[in-house]
């Protein structure tokens, strides 16, 4: 995306509308969002799978540290892509909502209600002056009442239902990937393969040791992330399935 | 629309007038309003019709996540056209202001005071600075003391009241089939028939999936939504009556 | 009025003097009145006439969604012309004026005060940051201890008295006609006719559906609005005279 | 006055210094004050004279309401030129300062600190940020244990005291005549005749109905306001003086 | 002093540095202080003396109300220069400092303490976003523990003691009339007289009535004025000096 | 890095973002990282080491003046890059947050909440208007539960873990080495002895008494600062295994 | 230093990076100290010593008034250079900041607690908009525990500690004559000596009467001030060196 003189003139102090109605600001968050790596979800009839490329830039790094999958209450995760520090911010807005959930109601949040309330939250910051967007997109799957739900937030605040998805870097070809690859009544383990699939269409180099991976599962309504090894099987399956 | 250098000094920091009395920030709202897929909402005798053309994005997007039609309260729905990050914070507006009704007077909101109560505060978005305008515009329809009305409210916040209207992209088209189709004694089945046309008339390959469809009735005084297969039965009948 | 470069200078952020001594926010301001479709006030021995031109855009709109005739309280009413969203805010602030009067004093508020109160509202829009300046002329008519008063607000927030005048486009035209047609003695019934006259005069295809017209009687001290078919025969009466 | 780019530069935002020291904002004030119609302030030994020319735009408005001689208390009046609006937020202002004095004091204001009062809040526009300066000047009049004062506030917040000035258009040609008729031993009936004199020596054609006078007497200690009728004498005298 | 666009660049929205570390706005003040008429002020063994050329632009205007000497307490005056409105907020807030002072302590205000409060008050204008400094310099005179005191103030909120100097414009030529006059065991009376040569060797045609003068007697420890017939005789002693 | 007109646009008023989705305000915050001398961090398995070079302007400056290494709590030191002044702001959040947690739970608060706590303050300095991002980044280490940890904070207010890092000027070639002289199972004396290492292979004349050094032993937990004799070992260690 | 184009991108509202990683206003705030006369500190191994040239612009100026010397606490005084009224705010600080330690704890303040104090409001106007930095540095010298210390705050708000250092105005030069001169068993009589010498090396004709002197001695604990005679056989003792 070029800057020209006109584009200039509808970024400056607060986000406000271009004369032909677009808010440039919100916009160039979602450039923020496609210079992160990407992170994909998958809703399985079994549960939710989100899956991440972390990108390490040393062999001295701790691969932990680079978190793209945070886990928010026993039953909801989310993936995130663009700005990390912004992406922190709306993790703990998140958490701190879904506490206040169970705290009040002894009950875990629904999934659409927590997206929502993290949406509105991310308008305000496009309407009101004073601040700038947030450069992220998440994905918030978990399981709510037995049902699977995967949701996506991007800068402008506009909620979204998927039933597999990808954000940040690269998100055309790994949406057609997933397209391509998924029916309604696949299982996890079908998901975590598309997932992964998906990931390394864009990224053919992408090593198992970059992929961080979660899955909610719908039985036991609990989040658990996969260990290197077990996310490397999956990927012997997709080369042993090309090779076919 | 295009934008030149004298407009451009008036869109920036607060809202303010030009040297023509307009405000320029107002306008480009109504430009984001245009960008939208087209809303329709029809009064008839027996109740009102709200009709909104949802865009999906990728078959895996569910499309009951693209929400343009909001049930407020039992007896009032909204849809909207425009952003829909706006669009999220006004439907959440009017849904505390009705309940606010219902719970210091224990009584139904009547529609126009709801959309009254909207409008007001769309207009503060566009007198005092630190904000943009809202970037939407909604038809607020339902029944009050058996009278089915039908508001619309758009980013100065102006209301009006229609027997039939459209708001979003294509608003000419539609409109003009609203006015030849329309007249005073039209029955609720009439009213989605003619809703669904104008939505046809702008997007002729416009699939009944892609439809949204709701009705208050006068009598029942309750929102209901009517389901994909419902709303194909009215896309045969136009087919039908055109086919004549 | 043209736009030029040393005005833009003095339009932007605050409200602030020009070199020769204007306010030119305030002036573009009026623009936005003049933009509007005028409002007519007449003060007749026997009452004040309060009339409007209500310019509907579809046949489907709702005609009396297109307020420009608001009743304040029992015994005053305003005519608007300009933004019609401003228009609101000023009217709700009279209203809520004249409901403190009533309620402190158990008195109606007089017609004087109601309207400096709303003048010195205004005024602060004008000077003070962080907003721009109401869009809107008002025409306070109403009884007060038997005597009918009618005042005029323009956006500087500066009051006047009137026996007879009109606020919004074609101003020029409607004042002519007025100055023409009055008399200290005049009656409702001729002073109903020289409103609908100044209206006519603007705007020959005007039709008796578009003119909003209400009375404040200074026997009764009672706002009444007059229905589209009594509005009609003062029509008649005009092309009866106009004929002879 | 014409603008140019250097002072362009220096009425932007608030109110700051110019390189050679001079405040823009509150010199484009004066021109505000300068686009009035003047008014007349003239100290006697008898009490004082307040007078002001009041331009009427139609014969259909109430010479009255076009107010520019105010009542501030019984001992004290002002008269203002300028911007009217922002002279009835002063004139409150000085009427609620006399208020406050007799509540706590049970004692007439002072003139000279009811005028140290206004300045001192005028003063206040042209130094904090947020706001702009008012555009009006005033003449303070009123009697202080039995001794007449005339005071003069400009719009940087600075008072004067005078024996007889003028404030508003052709202020020059006004004092002109002012110094020339003035004695020190003037009596109120002679101080009204120069108080008129100076009105008609800048506008020829004025006629009484359009000049405001009031007196503020000495003995009596109150604000007294002339009929038409009275203050045509006044005209007859000059013209017979003129004649001899 | 000519403004360049350099200059410009750092005189708006807030005080802020210069590239070579100057402060262009409190720069511009002192401008302001120099566009107003000189005040001095001389420190003698028996007290202190302040003078001022007021300015008075018509006959008809009363000298007095061009104050330049004020009264603070009992023991101590001050002589202002520049922005007569900016001058009025530092009178009153040395005047209520000074009240506080006798109010919490009983005792007189020492005169550093006094002036000291009084930068303060000025810097912050100067360092704080939102408001320009104060156009204006003071001279604080008067008697502390017997010990006759002579500060300046300046624009930029520094205090200096002195033996002897001037404020305002033509400031050289008056400091160089004080230097060439001025020695340690000077008595009030040839302080007078100092003090009155000063003004007139910058302003040949200056009249006696045109200058303010006051003094603070060592010995009093009180503030008192001189009259015009009184400042004449100081006239009179420089013509026969002179003519020797 | 080179300024031109483009970035220019987007690093006034507040932090907002480019077109192609870059925060340049973070971005040049991180330039003022790079100007400032390095520090680095070695994570081994008996502890935690940093390590930082001291520039000193001048033989009468005193060396420990010059802090960049930070005592935090028994448990936990900070090393930093960049800003000094903004330095010691996030030193002193650090410390508090520290004493918090020792007040609210009895216990040293773990190295990771620690780091989130300070990048989250960090982050908010990107995002919210009215202040500039701080120019500075940290290398927390310490011991939680027997585990060494180390952390890194950058401007955008991200934090990362690591087994070896290094911040400031010349951050690549210390990598390098660090990466070239690292395993797993290095002990507190050999990371000492590559820390050292580090900071020499970026600058060949750097002196034992500029280089500031300390450590957190695992087993102590406690902070412990290296005397320059102590680091002058190392550097005879290093000079050692060069010559060999 | 020169002012480009680049340059004042950066300067403007708030302080911001510049794409280098600078900070221009502290850095032009920097350029304010440099154009005040110059102030030193010598830290001897019995006591403190502060010296500073004071330039008097007039004969009739008191010399006592341009102080740049400033008792803080019986055992701390602060010397500065640069913007004086800036310098006055940071002296109160100090003083109640170590009347607050007395107060709270009955002890005198810790040299380095004051200085960081100081540098931490310092750091806070670089940072939040809204204010410029301090034109002004400081040299902290006192007495803690029975030892000398000494310390200077810049305008970014970072702290030193010295043996000998020179703020304002040829800093170059002072500082070689310090560095020169400098040893570290030197006696008080010493470092009046080569604070004098120092001085003198960057203005030849500095008399005794300019020079500003104070020690705070290790054993009294207490700041004492030099009379000019004091000083002047510093003067003596310096020529006889040289004459040597």
């Amino acid at each position: 995306m070029q800057g020209n003189s006109q584009q200039q003139a509808y970024d400056r102090g607060i986000t406000i509308f271009s004369p032909d109605g677009r808010l440039y600001q919100v916009e160039y968050a979602r450039e923020a969002v496609s210079r992160g790596t990407a992170s994909v979800g998958v809703r399985t009839s079994e549960g939710v799978v989100l899956a991440a490329n972390r990108r390490v830039r040393s062999p001295l790094m701790e691969r932990s540290s680079v978190e793209k999958l945070h886990k928010i209450d026993e039953h909801v995760g989310i993936a995130s892509a663009g700005h990390v520090a912004d992406a922190r911010q709306l993790i703990d807005f998140a958490r701190r909502r879904a506490q206040t959930e169970r705290l009040r109601y002894s009950e875990p949040i629904p999934i659409e209600t927590l997206t929502k309330s993290v949406t509105d939250h991310i308008q305000e910051y496009t309407q009101t002056g004073g601040a700038r967007p947030f450069g992220v997109a998440l994905l918030v799957g978990g399981i709510y009442d037995g049902e699977p739900r995967l949701f996506e937030t991007d800068p402008s605040g506009t909620p979204y239902e998927w039933k597999a998805t990808a954000v940040g870097g690269d998100r055309e070809e790994l949406q057609e990937t997933l397209e391509a690859g998924y029916s309604e009544d696949i299982g996890l383990e079908d998901g975590i393969e598309l997932a992964v699939e998906a990931l390394v269409s864009a990224n053919e180099d992408l090593e198992p040791g970059n992929v961080e991976l979660s899955t909610i599962d719908a039985d036991t309504e609990s989040f658990e992330t996969l260990s290197t090894d077990e996310v490397e099987t999956y990927f012997t399956d997709i080369e042993g399935e090309t090779d076919e």
